[in-house]
């Protein structure tokens, strides 16, 4: 029963570079990539994180199952390092999101909140009850309403101090203000940290924080005046259990509400911080660390993709005898190396933005009353702001992109829910929503983009990442027709900057025409979203090529180098029009460049197997038998489809629904026919049928007279 | 408890249009209409339509539902017109994807191969076995194996001719060609047309069409060499129970074979049928009909997202009160009504393709030996694979999109099943698959306008579709500045000359080299790519224009034609690559074609509302509280939510997992810390927090102190 299958072995044969060095590079070193196999090590064992059955579950079963996880990652979160264990954490959010979800409302969300929110006091308040181990309070992170997502401050949950009692009493008052969405309120947390409308004497004094006790304890019966539901079915992560939230006038102490920045007193008298934007500091660490979870969830859906792809067979070549592998078409190249080299570039785009993260928390943490580096923290927030604002909403929707397109080369078996690229496409989808929806982040960072280049024309000092912004060399640059990883950055360059200027021109000329500023920045949103995207990529470009610069040389370099220089053609390419626009390329200098990228498809394709081994996902990551390390994909696919659809005893519904059908008489239904009123005209299927039937006999009748 | 909710009247009072004119205009006639609003009317009002419980049902719950909706299609299927029933199955097939397939795998397919292979005997034979009414034959259609789907001619199972007993013995001879993704075999199926490898004497003959009979009708036993299993969950069409089948030497007499073109004679002679090509033609429907169904399909998400963003308000504009629609903001219009103007397009292009189809079907059906129309026939047959490959490659996979992007414009309500857009995005994704995977169906456009371009320019008849290919005036077009439809038309017959140009320029540049026919042609497959996406781009166009035209002066026409406008624009735009590198456009027209979509959005904008009625789909197809025709859109999610998910009497968990953990005690587990010896040098968040504890307390020892 043996048939022809590929051997990995010849794909794995000398690649041009050591796969381990390689592997280390992309982790960012050497001792990373030994704590992520520990990890991965510890996951494949532990029984909580099987997953081979995950796909077969009821919703229940998966909460069940996730809820199973917490034990063991809370003994990892209080016993070693932050650093150590966010590695751990971004290796569980591509292995099982919806459980990085669940442990991460907690740990990220709520304790973030008390973290940058909370008084020393309060924080240390909190973790006395058990903030910290679980063992007291479990919160959930309370904002989204179902009216409002995005706007913020107009919350409609109400806050309204009661000076009597030195109280706030939290309070929903109509259905568009009702929680939604908010993570582990179904059926995990205790607490909840509400954002709310602060009223004092009927006066609105913005959106706060406030730690609203949610279920007692002991016996987690939801306490009086919160009244919560499961938000049920969602597309993807179903093991987190999302709820809503509705508060009748629910009393909480003063001091509930996270004063570190706004104060109220007992007498109800409101002290407001003096830079309030400092505050949102906080907010960008989820986005930042979605760049670097974009990287790791395309590289594994492109292990699964190559992988399978190496191994599958369609269509024989002339006079060859076997068929060719997929991988070997340049079109499935071209289907797929591309979006390796933008997954790894985007993987030391996460490395750069999470250093800058890391530099500006430091900035902010250090910062003291009268500080003299009090603007250049500022100017730091902005930049980390605008940058992350782009690299989150467009990396997000490369990830995406990038797991539909591989699932779509598995052909049909990418349609089934054990090659895992179905859960991997619906888990992911969210992260183009939350942490700020792509589109209106993309424009934040047009907006940026636009102010940084009006403050570059009137001579201001920018931030360094959009210092060419304003460079009249930039916006007139033309190519010589050379392509080096310089000349490619100078190309993105030139159309971003031109692209700033443009979206800039608009808005001028709305301003003009006498638009108020919201509008006229409204009205340009294309041209700003145009400008944020032309520059991200170039920003993306530009940083995977600081990070190959700054390598030795070494064969590992030279590899990255080829694919830098993949990712900055081919999206040149794809995004040409601008590059032609304002004429930095020549139509010819396009077409050369087309040429350019197969050519350097097929070079990558020699050693595209172990460049994706070099991805580092083990087998139980991947969760794919279609994209099995050794290459015997068919028939782990086969075993995993029998594992999982064991036969009935018995057919659950033949008795009931396919029978009666089986032994219906055919007089039964069909003279019904005559009830229909409508197209007479038309001859019915069944009566075209019978004729058809007629036909044929009289035929055999004719013929065998003739005999 | 009310909140201020937009009302819907507003949006949809004095339309500049008929709705219902409109409707009809869409949908085809009036007749059309008011069939279609029966048939929604019947399966809003069958109990096994309901559709609001849906999204919560375990897969065998969605089976079972959907194999409940049978015998009343059965019904409908043998005693209305073939039209009617047509039109009843494209509703059937956007309201529920998966009972489409599970009942069109027995009428479309395993029926629809008897009619085009068996010969009359054959039919009449199987007819009186009740293939037609379900009454004694359920089939279904095994033509895919594990490791075989695109080359149809590779496929392994065998079936050997046995001379002595006059049967042909069906094997599955390895794992690989185990039949695969089999629709109906799991649980539903008595019969399969099997393709399956013609041996004779030990001689391969090609793949051919065998009847083979799985399951004892009496019984549903499986007979005896049959194995067949659940292939088990996949992305979405849960409904449809998909399975393998392996043959273990199972016989069947040689009439099983169907015979309308090759013949085996019983002593095994062959005779194959003088013009091989005329037996495709018929699997060219299916592809036909999905250019509709994508229509369709995008029609009913842009409905759910373009009612949602007439009620969803989104931050207050400068000095106004209440916040603004989201349909107001310029960016929204951009990210949906260029999709409603596509889905519009692509719906006339079905009309028009479908109208092609039934001529060369029609044209098929009449032909007979030494006909004249011959090679007139085969012409045609050659357009409409053509045509009908590039448009359902890009028709499919221009849905697709819209279904994820209509998904995104609701924010986090998208990633709630019952906003119905995540399971329609995972029950079409398998459109870009089967039925010719889109990739390779864009290529053999690409290689048929290659091959039409070639003829061209050595002065032989081409088809009318791609009659402008070698035009020179065509291909050195300029364009004057003007935009009406005749001037978008031509735009794109340039760009898309240019680019079949470039492909064959490639391809001969191949050849040149010395690589054969085959290598050349895939080495140009990247080129044929865009040629394929240009051409068919601009067919939907001219189909789109050449309707409208068509179409009596009205202002139903005038909005049709506003939207033909937003259409061919934006498109230009999202493409403005290839007309600016063959000079038809300059980077100036560029942009002033970019503000003049973003004024056409502003224009559809103000009777957005009413277009999307037009659509005419009921708020049970829909499915989607998030697209109530009311506009009380919260109202019903709300609901929704709170019946899908009843509160479980009892937590299923607390106890065994959470309490646990909330009872733990601080000293439990914290200290295990010491046996880590990873990043000794890094303190723990524990440590840290207790540092910070430690610090808060004595800041308030010392302030007590100093009181």
């Amino acid at each position: 029963m043996a048939f022809p299958r590929p051997k990995p072995t010849t794909e794995r044969a000398n690649p041009p570079f050591n796969v381990r060095k390689l592997a280390a590079t992309m982790q960012g070193s050497e001792k990373s990539l030994k704590l992520k196999e520990k990890f991965m090590a510890e996951i494949a064992r532990h029984p909580a994180f099987r997953n081979n059955d995950i796909h077969d579950l009821t919703k229940d079963e998966v909460r069940e199952r996730t809820a199973e996880k917490f034990a063991s990652m809370v003994y990892f979160f209080t016993s070693e390092s932050i650093e150590a264990f966010q590695e751990r954490m971004a290796l569980i959010s591509i292995a099982d999101p919806a459980f990085w979800t669940r442990f991460g409302v907690h740990f990220g969300l709520f304790l973030g909140a008390l973290r940058s929110n909370a008084t020393p006091n309060q924080l240390s308040y909190w973790i006395e009850k058990g903030a910290l181990g679980l063992n007291g309070v479990i919160g959930c992170f309370a904002m989204t309403e179902l009216a409002h997502g995005s706007n913020v401050a107009g919350l409609e949950t109400e806050a309204v101090y009661d000076h009597n009692s030195d109280e706030f009493v939290i309070h929903t008052p109509h259905l568009g203000a009702t929680k939604w969405w908010i993570g582990g309120a179904a059926s995990t947390c205790t607490h909840a940290a509400v954002f709310a409308q602060l009223i004092i004497d009927g006066k609105k004094h913005g959106v706060k924080t406030f730690v609203v006790q949610l279920r007692d304890t002991e016996t987690f019966r939801l306490l009086p005046g919160v009244t919560i539901g499961d938000i049920g079915k969602k597309m993807g992560r179903d093991g987190i259990d999302n709820g809503y939230i509705q508060f009748t006038y629910v009393r909480v102490p003063r001091a509930h509400m996270l004063m570190k920045y706004t104060q109220v007193s007992r007498k109800g008298e409101v002290t407001e911080p003096p830079l309030a934007q400092l505050t949102y500091g906080a907010l960008l660490g989820g986005r930042t660390s979605m760049v670097a979870d974009s990287s790791n969830t395309a590289k594994k859906a492109l292990t699964i993709a190559v992988r399978y792809a190496a191994v599958r067979r369609q269509f024989a070549s002339e006079g060859k005898a076997v068929e060719t592998q997929l991988l070997d078409y340049p079109i499935h190249q071209r289907r797929l190396l591309p979006f390796v080299a933008q997954a790894i570039a985007i993987g030391f785009t996460g490395q750069k933005l999470n250093a800058m993260y890391t530099d500006m928390t430091e900035s902010l943490e250090r910062l003291e009353p009268g500080d003299p580096s009090l603007m250049e923290t500022i100017e730091k927030l902005k930049e980390t702001h605008a940058t992350s604002a782009g690299l989150k909403a467009f990396c997000t929707w490369a990830c995406l992109d990038t797991i539909e397109k591989s699932r779509q080369t598995l052909g049909g078996h990418g349609y089934s829910a054990y090659s895992n690229l179905p859960a991997m496409y619906a888990d992911f989808a969210v992260q183009c929503t939350w942490e700020g929806d792509n589109t209106i982040l993309a424009l934040q960072a047009g907006r940026a983009l636009v102010s940084a280049y009006s403050a570059a024309v009137s001579g201001k000092k920018v931030a360094p990442g959009v210092a060419y912004l304003a460079d009249p060399k930039t916006l007139s640059a033309k190519s010589d027709g050379s392509f080096s990883l310089a000349d490619i950055q100078k190309a993105w360059e030139c159309v971003a900057a031109n692209a700033v200027k443009r979206a800039a021109a608009e808005y001028a000329l709305f301003r003009k025409e006498g638009m108020n500023k919201h509008d006229a920045m409204e009205r340009c949103s294309q041209a700003r979203f145009i400008a944020a995207k032309l520059h991200t990529t170039g920003y993306i470009f530009k940083m995977f090529r600081a990070a190959v610069e700054e390598m030795e040389a070494s064969p590992e370099t030279d590899v990255l180098r080829t694919i830098a220089h993949l990712y900055g053609l081919w999206q040149i390419e794809e995004l040409q029009g601008p590059f032609l626009k304002y004429g930095y390329l020549t139509g010819e200098q396009i077409d050369s460049i087309s040429l350019k990228v197969n050519d350097l498809c097929l070079e990558v394709r020699q050693y595209a197997v172990p460049l994706i081994d070099s991805f580092a996902l083990s087998d139980h990551i991947i969760n794919s038998p279609l994209g099995k390390w050794d290459g015997a994909i068919y028939e782990a696919y086969f075993a995993q489809v029998q594992a999982s659809n064991p036969l009935p005893k018995e057919h659950p519904y033949f008795t009931r629904l396919i029978k009666p059908l089986l032994d219906r008489q055919p007089g039964d239904l069909e003279d019904a026919g005559e009830e229909m009123g409508l197209d007479d005209e038309i001859t019915s299927l069944a009566e075209a049928s019978k004729q058809a039937i007629k036909a044929a006999k009289a035929a055999k009748a004719a013929k065998k007279q003739q005999k």
